[in-house]
């Protein structure tokens, strides 16, 4: 465990939470039609939670293959000359990393759309930028590191199915917002 | 310029640019106490828009050097042996890439939980921690790359702005929020 690194991760993911603690739910949101596979509200923090810590953890692996890939001067063995390849593996890190930072932006920002100003509408489009920012770590995630991968695809299923609820929220409240 | 980077770290900003579109400040904001010095409504949007390209630039340029160094494997030449200072200029770099992915998570927040929630002391905690994530990724960013941490200054210099202005209008309306 690299912990300065994680830690600031997970101070990120933090910004995101404090939206889910500070903007509830409340009168609006149970008065909406829901569909019938709607989580119960308990769900929800406790999958977000769970996923802040996985996503957390994925992009410090990423970011300590950068750091081990370096110390070898990106060749097998220490002291050899670097592979032609490196700088292909250092370009996919600080992709990766900069992908990160576009999905936890995104995640900040849905909470308070839906939750403060209920707008539903605007939530499924700021849902399908998150979608996209979430599909594009996970990917440029499993360039880098197999399990840092791994450790974002239930994310990509929960976002998934949060886009499907709001999708379906936007269909059957068509006056709500 | 490293377009694919620029435009994924400038797309985070427009999760927080996002924020400040919705998020208006109409009439509980100009009802409040303000101090002499509070800049006019329309200064924000146009500092706000160059400050998002500045650290996205910013980004791109810190991201760059860990390409360019792993091109050379951190070596003064490429292809010698890497020197052993390379691991402390990867670490530093995904050190900072970390710090840059913070700050832009609470600065998306702090618009919605001020102009949102009208929740002027739960904004100032917010404040806060953006500081802390915009002057650690100074500081972090001028051990990587000069210009990287020139670049971030103004935003620096805005933030501690908006926190004295929060902590002001906080101070003047006791009983606002």
């Amino acid at each position: 465990m690299d912990w300065p690194l994680f830690l600031t991760f997970l101070a990120a993911c933090g910004a995101a939470a404090a939206t889910g603690a500070m903007f509830n739910p409340g009168a609006w949101y149970d008065s909406l039609q829901k569909p019938s596979w709607t989580p119960r509200n308990w769900v929800f923090p406790v999958v977000w939670t769970t996923l802040y810590l996985l996503i957390a953890y994925a992009a410090m692996r990423v970011a300590g293959v950068a750091v081990s890939a370096d110390v070898t001067g990106g060749a097998a063995v220490a002291g050899t000359t670097p592979l032609p390849g490196s700088a292909v593996l250092a370009g996919n890190v600080v992709q990766a990393l900069a992908f990160w930072a576009l999905q936890i932006a995104f995640n900040t920002l849905w909470t308070p759309v839906f939750f403060g100003l209920h707008r539903i509408r605007a939530a499924m489009v700021v849902m399908v930028f998150l979608w996209l920012a979430v599909a594009a770590t996970t990917w440029s995630f499993f360039g880098v590191d197999f399990w840092a991968g791994v450790a974002f695809l239930p994310y990509l299923v929960w976002v998934s199915i949060a886009g499907a609820l709001n999708f379906s929220v936007m269909r059957l409240n068509p006056n709500a917002g």
